[in-house]
This record gives structure tokens, C-alpha cells and sequence, in this order.
């Protein structure tokens, strides 16, 4: 009997982890899963809200996370067709560790612009 | 007396939150930090581990990331000078929301695998 010892490594780019972190530490994964938290968005709401997203992003971001089975796209039978976008609960389960590094990136936001402001004026 | 309220939302591409996030939510930035951790390492240890990441995008990855304030790059005045970065005290509270992050992408690669097999198949 043989048996396979599947070695993950998150560091190597054919490691299937590493692709997953890939996808998930991304700006706009992360802004789209953090505002479907709770409330399924439409397409419209979901560009309104994360500003500088091109349609072409969102849509590709989307595509992505739908494969991946982070989240749902249901067409509804309307005129003109509602489309909306939902959490799986898989892609709940992401909800906590996104919201921390969100969290994160509100709480030390002072401390980064002050160390910014440090590096530029020791770089000028 | 004038009161500046200031507010914040990471929704918004023209907020310093927003900015924060868009550089923690990357791919290379959540690997080398979390490669930093308790361990200061030189430039090609970080490109050996690190796969796929080209010298021009972990030079730029570390230089962000120092000018963030979180790590540093120390230069010791040996023959060849020796080049060390390692996590300040600001980029070490990143790492237990990274390491979660990390820790779902290994906990859930099945599932998203499943997940993948299952939208190419409906999609042929």
C-alpha cells in the first residue's frame, strides 16, 4: 500500500496553499468579502462602495471567487434580471480573519503614516 | 475651536485605511512578513524561499514595507557587507492576523479545490 504525504509549503508557487493565499491576500478579495458580510450586494452596489475598482477587476474578482466557492451569484428571474453576489459558508468562514487585518489597518493606521513621513524625510 | 473629525473608510480608495489595507491584503507582502517572523533574514534567503518572486518585486515588497515602519533593513560593514531585514515591533502585530490568514488558506485548501473542480466542470 502506498501511501502520499502531501507536503504543503505556502512559500512555493506550485504549492496549491500558496495559490490559495494568493487569492485571498488581495486588496480587492478582501474589500469584496468584508462588504458581502451579513447582506448579498449587486454588481452596481459592490462598484459604488469600493471605489478605484475597475468593472473589469470586479468582474474578474468575482469570477474568481464564485470558482473558488467563496461565493454564490444568483440570477433572479426579473425584468430587467436582478444579479446578486453572497457569502458561501466557506467564504463566512474568511469573514474573521479578513476583519482582522481590516481591524489591524484601522488601528495603526497613525503609526504608519507617522513612519512614512519618517522615511521620506530621511530619503529626501 | 474647530473640530476635525476624521472619518475612515476602508471602502475608499482616497482613505489612508484603504491604503493600509490595499499594501497587508498582498500576496508578497503577507509572505515575507510572515517568513520574518522571530527570524531576521538577508535578501536572498527571503528569494530563495519565496518562489516565483522576482528581484525587482521583493525589492520593491521590502522597501514599502520598511518605509511602512514595518521592518528593517540593517547593513553590517562586513567584506561582503551583510543586509538584514527583520520585523520591527509595529510589523510584528501583523503576524497573528497573517498567520491566520496563512492558517485558513492551509485549513481550507481542500475544500476550495473541490470548489474549483466543480465550477470548471460546469462550466465546460
Amino acid at each position: 500500500m502506498e501511501t502520499i504525504i502531501k507536503i504543503r509549503n505556502v512559500y512555493d508557487k506550485n504549492c496549491p496553499t500558496r495559490h490559495v493565499l494568493d487569492r485571498i491576500a488581495d486588496k480587492y478579495t478582501v474589500l469584496v468579502l468584508i462588504f458581502l458580510q451579513n447582506t448579498p450586494r449587486r454588481f452596481s452596489e459592490l462598484q459604488r462602495m469600493i471605489t478605484g475598482i475597475s468593472q473589469k477587476m470586479l468582474t474578474q474578482t468575482l469570477r474568481s471567487l464564485e470558482r473558488d466557492g467563496l461565493l454564490t451569484r444568483t440570477v433572479y428571474a426579473e425584468v430587467p434580471p436582478r444579479v446578486e453576489y453572497a457569502l458561501t459558508p466557506l467564504g463566512e468562514t474568511l469573514i474573521e480573519p479578513l476583519a482582522l487585518l481590516r481591524g489591524w489597518a484601522e488601528t495603526h493606521i497613525e503609526a504608519i503614516v507617522a513612519a512614512q513621513t519618517r522615511y521620506d524625510h530621511q530619503h529626501e
